[in-house]
């Protein structure tokens, strides 16, 4: 049986994950792609190499965010959040950014650490998603 | 390093695995949701009870799905599949797809195997996505 989220449970599976699937649309059609993350402030934030989404993003910045955790093909959870993307250009903010997702995800390429070190490469495209809705179903 | 994968890469990615992320516009934005699915003849067949994605994607049919094999933050294959959504809606092929997907996921519902039995309930939406390009990356 499956069975709707609250807000608060929805929160709690955005906080809790690692991979988040992008969406945003392309030359009219969805797009996805994984991307690890971290989730504060109502935020989802990451960083990407500029390319066809970054691209996608800056031209229609509406896009969504998907989480779940799937435990089995009958216990699971996912939610679906919306909201827009937003760069992050100030060299403060892209260090702070960059130095909180280093520490949820040591295994980031030395390019990137050392990035994070002073946040000026703007190689890097720092982002957020600010959130504005999300919905979530569970089973199981 | 991020490497492209082959057309042939690709997918294998999809015919293996049994999760996707299925990806449309809803009211020009974009939505995400997984999706158990079986993969043959460069298509993605998967069922789903009539809501939000089945209106949509009847409305707007280009699709796609997002397939991805994540060992760790650093080895990863992920590939991106786009095709047409398309209703089956004969009873002998609902049949043959809900046989399948029941074979390949033993755990669906009652409700859903006793469907199988003769793929007359149009409760359940039986559905292909045709696809009809792909891209892959991997890295690690």
């Amino acid at each position: 049986m499956i069975t709707r989220l609250s807000e608060v449970e929805c929160r709690r599976v955005i906080q809790a994950g690692r991979i988040a699937r992008l969406g945003c649309i392309v030359d009219r059609e969805p797009y996805i792609v994984p991307l690890n993350y971290n989730s504060e402030d109502n935020c989802v934030y990451s960083h990407s190499l500029a390319g066809l989404k970054i691209k996608a993003l800056r031209r229609n910045p509406r896009a969504c965010v998907q989480v779940d955790e799937i435990e089995s093909d009958l216990c699971w959870r996912s939610v679906l959040a919306y909201g827009n993307f937003e760069e992050i250009i100030t060299p403060n903010q892209r260090k702070e950014v960059l130095g909180k997702l280093l520490k949820r995800f040591p295994m980031l390429t030395p390019v990137e650490s050392s990035i994070a070190e002073d946040g000026s490469s703007l190689q890097v495209i720092v982002f957020r998603i600010k959130l504005d809705r999300m919905t979530g179903v569970s089973e199981g």
